[in-house]
């Protein structure tokens, strides 16, 4: 998707640690007109599945799942990372190893908005390590649930978790997978 | 917005501790399409004033100000809950009480992306004792950027916080208020 790596070589910004800065349109101020040609996008990837939900994970992949959601006219459900009052019963749960936060924690969805005859689609901002999607798809699995496959915006392509997911089967569209990025130099390359 | 209203008649379940449960359509899973209606309500009750960039907390503000955002054709913002590796430097922080969650929490917002000349739109899921919107208006406040209003898909009119936001002057549009919510008999009652 030329727009979105045109808009990551512009406005990305490249941390010490392979952080891939993105604040400024997907993960703390959101580009909303970027966020539906994604949207669109992903629709367009996906077009000869059926979905009917969009699983995503708190916070920064709500806006780009909902966006999506609008074109596949399904609701989205989004796993939570604390237990709170508003989560009675029965949930599923998953722990997930977070790359940008450094810690583990909890996911959890409800089991009333999960379950067997779902098809799920998986969206998400950032894939690194893939800790996030992966435990999305336990979620999914333990529910009795059919996963259609993982949509995520950003890859980064030298890290582990992409490959993993491809070799587990589980369809992967990466909207941009960075092959390397240069601290130094600014520069990124994006696989072809 | 009587849509709304039977939304939350029809799905919203009372429990105990004065908690309405929205999670099958607001705040866990969520109706796409009742969303774009919200977004579009928004933007009808706000169609005199100028907004530049819409601002929301993570994580059950961020789908609601991202539906509501296409119709103003503006980014959105999400105040974040947790320090993280992803916002380096210089922040805007301000302390909230959580009435769901029970305890008090920071949220910040990076200074880049609020500040002086920024014309901003709260939006929130959910207003009880208004602490979280107090939260953003001081975010907004401490950045130098106008305030142009708040709004929000639930209120609970028998909690102070509308009421007090609407003394400090602050203009306040909530789609649906809660009056009245009897745990034993099921019934809701919405303010004329």
């Amino acid at each position: 998707m030329e727009r979105l790596k045109d808009k990551i070589r512009r406005c990305g910004k490249i941390a010490s640690g392979n952080v891939l800065k993105v604040d400024s349109f997907l993960n703390h101020q959101m580009d909303i007109r970027l966020f539906e040609e994604i949207g669109w996008e992903f629709k367009k990837r996906f077009a000869d599945v059926e979905v009917n939900k969009i699983l995503t994970i708190e916070a920064s992949g709500i806006g780009i799942a909902c966006m999506t959601a609008r074109y596949f006219d399904v609701p989205v459900v989004f796993a939570k990372k604390n237990k709170t009052k508003n989560i009675a019963g029965e949930v599923y749960t998953s722990q997930v190893e977070s790359f940008t936060h450094g810690r583990v924690y909890d996911i959890m969805v409800s089991k009333e908005f999960l379950g067997k005859g779902d098809r799920i689609l998986l969206i998400d901002d950032f894939l690194a390590n893939g800790k996030a999607i992966e435990g999305l798809v336990k979620l999914v699995k333990d529910s009795g649930a059919s996963l259609v496959g993982a949509g995520v915006v950003i890859e980064k392509g030298f890290q582990p978790g992409g490959d993993k997911l491809r070799r587990q089967g589980i369809r992967l569209e990466s909207l941009a997978i960075v092959e390397s990025m240069d601290e130094q130099t600014g520069l990124i390359v994006f696989r072809e």
